[in-house]
C-alpha cells in the first residue's frame, strides 16, 4: 500500500529529504514494506503537487528547475488546502525553519496536519518549543505519532534513546553536547584561536550562520534540551525555564584552568533532580577525559542519559549535515508507519 | 488490559526481572498504559502459576520461600503445559541461561511461544544464536515480536539503536566492546597484572565465570556479534561464519607496543564488508585515544556503528549486572506492548 508524505519547507533539508526519499524508496520497499509517495511540497509561496505516484522522483533531480516553474505548481495554495485534497492520510515531513518563539510557521504546520489525521515528522522546532504539550496531547488522542528526532541533533539518536531504548527507566538526568557550531568554536579557542577568528572561520566554513546568536547564545541547544527534556523525562518545560549561558562568557582564564587540569571546556545542555523537581541549564563546563563527551571536538554531539535501573548510557557522533538531518527524519517516518 | 507475562527460568536475571517488574508495575500502568500481570514462572523443575492478579508481587520480597515450597507450584509443569492454560496471550521473558551450541533450553521455549502466539522478549542467547533465521520468519508470520535487548549487552542499547535508531540506514559495519568479563581483564593487563592474577582477580570480583573459556575465548562477543548483525544488517550468521580470537593470545609485547603507542588494546566484535559481503570477526586490537570505545575500561561496554546516511554512531556504557539486563527485558515487553 502506498504511503503518501507531504513535505512542508524546501531548503537545504527538505531538499535532502526528496534525495533521500528517492534513494531509498526501494529500500523501505524491501526491509521494511513500506511504499512511500511524496505526493506534495509547500512552501510559503504555494504548493506544488503530483500528478502521479512517484512523480518526486524528478524533483530529486540534480539541478532540476525550481518548484515555481514545475508542472503541478499552484501559487498561493496552503498546507491545509493540499491536506484537504489528498486521497489518503499519510506523514507530514516537517522541514521549514521555524521560528522558536512564535513557533511558526511550524506550529500552524503541526496543528492542521494532526487535525486531519497526519502523522508528524519534524525536522525544525519551533512548533514543539512554543506549544509541545498541546500538541503531544492532540498526537495521542488521535492515536498519531508526533516524531522530531531531526530537530534534536539530527543523526544523533536523542530522542530513540531516551523514549525507546531506555522504556521503563526513569531519566535522572542529562548532559549533553548538542549544538555542532558552539563545540567547533570551543575547541578552536582551546587550540588558541580568539573568539572572533573562532566564529569567523565557522562561519566561513558554513558551521556558523551570519546572524550566529542562536547558536552561540546557547539558544539552540536550550531548544533541544526542552524537547528531550518533554520527550524523555515529562516535564513541560518552555524557553523561560531554562538558565541558558553561551559560549561568549568563555575567557582565556576559564580556558587555561581547564587545560591545566587536563580537562576539556564544552557547552553542555543539562537536565538535572534538584529538589525533587527537575532543572535545565546551558551551561560551559570543563568535562574531564574520562567522561563520554570529552572525545567529542569540532562539530560533534553526543548526549549522556543517568537513569535509575540503566546506569549511564551514552551516545555520540552522528552525521549533522542536511543528508544527516534527513536521515533522521526517514528514520521517524519509518519507524511511524513499520509497526501498523 | 491486563497482560500476561511468564517468565522462564529463575536465576540470578529472572529474579532480578521479578523485583523490577513489581518495583515498576505502577510506572508502567501510569506512564505507558500496560498492566503487566506475571502469571507463571517455569523452570526445569516445574512451574508456579499464579492463582489471582498480583500474585507475582510475593514472589518479589526478598528472603521468600523457595518457588518450588509455595502454593501454585506444579512439579514437573512444562512452558507448553503453562501456555496452552493461559487464558490470554502476552509475552514470554526467557531467562534461562542456554547452551549456545544445542540453544537449549531456550530454542525449544521460543518455538513454544511463538507457536502458541506469545510475543518474546530474550535475555538469553543459546535459542537464537541457532536458529535465529526461522524464529524471526516464525514472528513475522505471525506477526509476534522477538526481542532480545537483554542477550546483546543488557542495558547497552545495541539492538534499539541498530534497528530503530538507524531505521533506514545501510549498516556499513560495527565494531563493539561486548563482554565486561575479557574488557576488564585487558584493562588490568594494561596495569601490569599477569593474565593469570587478572582472571583470578575477576573471577574473585564475580565477574568472569568459574568457567571462563566463554568470556575469555570471544564466545560471548562472537554470539553477540551474530545476534546484532542478524537482526540489524540482515545477515545469516552461525557460530561457524565469525573468526574468534580470544584474549589470551595478548602477549606482553603486544600491550608494551599499545602503550608506547598511545592506544588501548580491546577485544572487539566487528562486522565490515569485503569483497561485497559482510564478515565477522572478533579479534584483540590496538583502539586509539580518538576513538569512542578508547575510553572503556574495566567492565564497560560499547559500540560503534558505521552507516551509509548517519555517518558514525556509538552507544556505550549502560548497567551489565542482573538488573541491568532485567531493566533491557523490561524494556523489550514496554515495547512490545506500547504501541499496539
Amino acid at each position: 500500500m502506498v504511503i503518501p508524505l507531504i513535505l512542508t519547507g524546501f531548503g537545504n533539508v527538505g531538499k535532502a529529504f526528496v534525495r533521500l526519499l528517492a534513494e531509498k524508496h526501494e529500500d523501505c520497499r524491501s526491509r521494511y514494506g513500506l511504499d512511500f509517495d511524496l505526493v506534495a511540497v509547500v512552501r510559503k509561496t504555494g504548493a506544488w503537487m503530483a500528478n502521479k505516484e512517484g512523480e518526486f522522483f524528478n524533483l530529486a533531480a540534480p539541478a532540476a528547475e525550481p518548484l515555481e516553474s514545475r508542472p503541478g505548481w499552484f501559487p498561493g495554495m496552503s498546507l491545509s488546502e493540499v491536506l484537504v485534497r489528498a486521497r489518503r492520510r499519510g506523514a507530514l515531513v516537517e522541514c521549514t525553519s521555524s521560528n522558536w518563539q512564535t513557533g511558526e510557521p511550524q506550529l500552524e504546520f503541526l496543528h492542521a496536519a494532526l487535525n486531519l489525521g497526519w502523522h508528524v515528522a519534524a525536522a525544525s522546532k519551533g512548533g514543539l518549543i512554543v506549544d509541545f504539550k498541546n500538541l503531544q496531547a492532540k498526537a495521542r488522542s488521535k492515536k498519531l505519532s508526533l516524531k522530531f528526532s531531526g530537530a534534536t541533533a539530527a543523526a544523533l539518536p536523542t530522542l530513540d534513546v531516551a523514549t525507546v531504548s531506555l522504556a521503563g527507566a526513569k531519566i535522572l538526568g542529562f548532559e549533553g553536547i548538542l549544538t555542532g557550531t558552539t563545540n567547533y568554536i570551543l575547541s578552536r579557542l582551546e587550540q588558541g584561536l580568539s573568539f572572533e577568528a573562532a566564529l569567523k572561520e565557522a562561519q566561513a566554513k558554513g558551521i556558523a550562520e551570519m546572524d550566529p546568536s542562536m547558536d552561540i547564545d546557547g539558544w539552540d541547544t536550550a531548544c533541544k534540551v526542552i524537547l528531550i527534556a518533554n520527550a524523555a523525562a515529562g516535564t513541560d518545560f518552555t524557553i523561560n525555564d531554562v538558565n541558558v549561558e553561551g559560549i561568549r562568557v568563555v575567557t582565556s582564564g576559564a580556558l587555561a584552568d581547564a587545560r591545566a587540569s587536563g580537562n576539556s571546556l564544552k557547552l553542555l545542555g543539562r537536565l538535572f533532580e534538584e529538589g525533587g523537581r527537575y532543572r535545565a541549564e546551558v551551561k560551559v563546563m570543563p568535562v574531564p577525559p574520562s567522561h563520554p563527551l570529552f572525545r567529542l571536538t569540532g562539530t560533534s554531539k553526543g548526549i549522556v542519559f543517568r537513569t535509575d535501573t540503566m546506569g549511564t548510557v551514552a551516545v555520540t557522533d552522528g552525521k549533522s549535515d542536511p543528508r544527516g538531518t534527513a536521515a533522521a527524519v526517514l528514520k521517524d517516518v519509518i519507524n511511524i508507519f513499520r509497526d501498523r
